[in-house]
């Protein structure tokens, strides 16, 4: 997402983002990739070619603004009263939301939007402040808490490698296996 | 790369995949990465744009070919002696090739090709196969050895979503961390 496509909530700019966004996601949902295209996400959207190209240069960047919109937590991680109960439910959510063919395209979209490479880290970020959250509050329960970049290296990059490179084996059970190894070496 | 476009070594089809890949390479580095499309491509390749088609489906296919070439190792892993030497150089290697912008690019392009995915699995397929052949000399000297699965966990998971997703504090000293970290724990 460029500098330009930030919106004002309820401004004419956002209503045009909110209209594109949904029509990327209808025609995706209709006809999958191929049917993505600038043209027919204008038509769709009820706004000319040149407005799209104007606001995120090319398609790429649009749909990883788009990918970006759908990675965004809702809000914070569930409480389940434990550090390792907290951590095992995010990595589940982590594997049944971003395992999927859908998921994993929203992933690629995300570190495909060459015209701002930003895109990908803010989407890491997203991952980064759950876990953080997590264990502000285990903290908080006196638990003792590994680092964020070392649960990022032990949970988050195994679970992304492996269903952007390597799904075989990509589970649940292979989610939480990573999370209580992250848990004994720290 | 699909089925069609495996070709045998030095016939006309291996000669227009050279010249092909070749095109994209050159381009790519004339002009960046808005400069290879598939009009230009075959232009340069002095093939039309539809033995292109024809042959890869689309740009970003061809692209996670060119990638995969761009990705295989040119060799066994280099011998250095022990376990932990030979793991650290190769992790050093690893960052140094694919933490480039270029790098970072040929990853990008073998997640992207939609029309197939195996490219990716296939990328993965190289680090494992490097990995597995320093464990097994390991073995051979005696040493004990972590299993392949559980160094792409270790390392390279880390490695590859650090270039693609969260850039900074990527560095040979990083990626010597998570080898020694992987041979602690396993």
């Amino acid at each position: 997402m460029s500098e330009k496509a930030v919106a004002r909530p309820g401004g004419r700019s956002a209503r045009v983002q909110q209209a594109v966004h949904r029509a990327v996601r209808e025609l995706e949902a209709e006809g999958g990739r191929g049917a993505v295209t600038v043209p027919a996400i204008a038509t769709r959207a009820g706004v000319t070619p040149s407005t799209v190209y104007r606001r995120w240069g090319d398609l790429a960047t649009l749909l990883a603004d788009v990918a970006l919109e759908r990675l965004r937590p809702d809000g914070p991680p569930a409480d389940h009263g434990g550090l390792r109960e907290d951590l095992e439910a995010w990595a589940e959510q982590f594997v049944e939301e971003l395992g999927s063919p859908t998921g994993r395209l929203y992933l690629r979209d995300a570190v495909g939007g060459a015209a701002d490479e930003g895109v990908a880290g803010r989407c890491s970020d997203y991952a980064a402040e759950q876990l953080r959250a997590i264990g502000v509050r285990a903290a908080g329960r006196g638990e003792a808490v590994p680092g964020v970049e070392a649960l990022m290296d032990a949970v988050v990059a195994p679970l992304v490698y492996r269903i952007l490179f390597r799904p075989d084996g990509l589970s649940v059970a292979y989610a939480q296996g990573l999370v209580r190894a992250a848990l004994t070496t720290d």
